[in-house]
């Protein structure tokens, strides 16, 4: 058996860099990303999912690990604002979902994110929660429709120590991970037989 | 203490009907609708919500008993398709708690409505899955940030005996609940303390 082709969406950020690090050696890597990376994706256009898999073709497992939300005060929150997370995080994941189980070998897999807040809301956080909770709620579904063996998983990391800068501020008393560590989700996520799970990483 | 002053959205429907009911006597009930209704409203335009109450004025308790979402095979499905969910019954739920916040009396709530399908997939129903829980996150989240004493709270009904003539061939082996009982649990929601709660009806 060879080495699995595995397209990593989101490659440079904090957890895809992680991802990658983890599978070198054990993965044929293909790296993307809005802005860097060895292709460029905006998984907010279908067209540019499309394009992307007619560059890297076949593969044996998708992982996205990118995706924005909206954070603000409930109070003031727009529907246009709402809307950043729905249509990049949640419909952007789910999209790449939809086409990507297309590109994908016998047996292969899709592994997407979302997060803590999820479960644990925080203050400004009204559209993380939902979004969180959507792909979670997406890939329990789609793990039951999905056919030749395809699988689908999500992994729901904690705050990163990673970005406890840039966060740390949103996330008191939540137990950081390392990146290193929230990685090996998407790894047994890639590499086990389950689907339809929610790997969390807290 | 007067009655409680009750807006419906979605009155007309199935659920919505037998709410109204239920409340019949017990609150001074105002009702709208996309078609029907005292008032009308398009909850998927802003503008809409605003007009609405503009002309119903302050309320004690918003329910909401609408919204569509897609059905079909995620093999077909495109991101078009997944959106119909995203726009109607999440974001237009989503939008309709967002601005009825600031119309609502101190310790007024707000109930909107997700279903079974949220925990059970069933086949085509993968929008329908990520929609019900993503407005079940929604709820959980904005439930920690609302002010004044207001509260959210969330029904998830199962698939009502009304409805089993148009639906129940998707719905095998899901015991039915009269429109009548699931109306309880808005009720519930409305005349209750507690806040930030998926009230399961099945």
């Amino acid at each position: 058996m060879g080495k699995k082709k595995v397209l990593i969406v989101g490659a440079n950020g904090t957890v895809g860099q992680a991802v990658a690090q983890a599978g070198e050696g054990l993965w044929e890597l293909v790296t993307a990303g809005r802005s860097s990376g060895a292709h460029r994706v905006d998984l907010t256009q279908g067209r540019s999912i499309h394009a992307l898999f007619e560059a890297v073709g076949r593969v044996d497992a998708i992982i996205a690990t990118a995706g924005k939300v909206h954070f603000g005060p409930l109070a003031e929150m727009s529907a246009e604002q709402f809307s950043i997370g729905l249509q990049d995080k949640l419909l952007g994941q789910v999209n790449l979902a939809l086409i990507g189980q297309h590109h994908l070998n016998d047996g292969g897999s899709i592994t997407l994110t979302s997060g803590i807040l999820s479960e644990a809301p925080i203050r400004l956080g009204a559209n993380a929660t939902t979004v969180n909770t959507a792909v979670e709620g997406f890939v329990r579904a789609a793990a039951c429709e999905l056919q030749r063996g395809l699988r689908v998983n999500v992994v729901s990391p904690t705050v990163l120590t990673e970005s406890l800068g840039a966060y740390g501020a949103f996330f008191q008393g939540f137990e950081p991970v390392s990146a290193a560590r929230a990685a090996q989700a998407y790894l047994r996520s890639v590499e086990g037989v389950q689907t339809g799970q929610v790997f969390k990483v807290w």
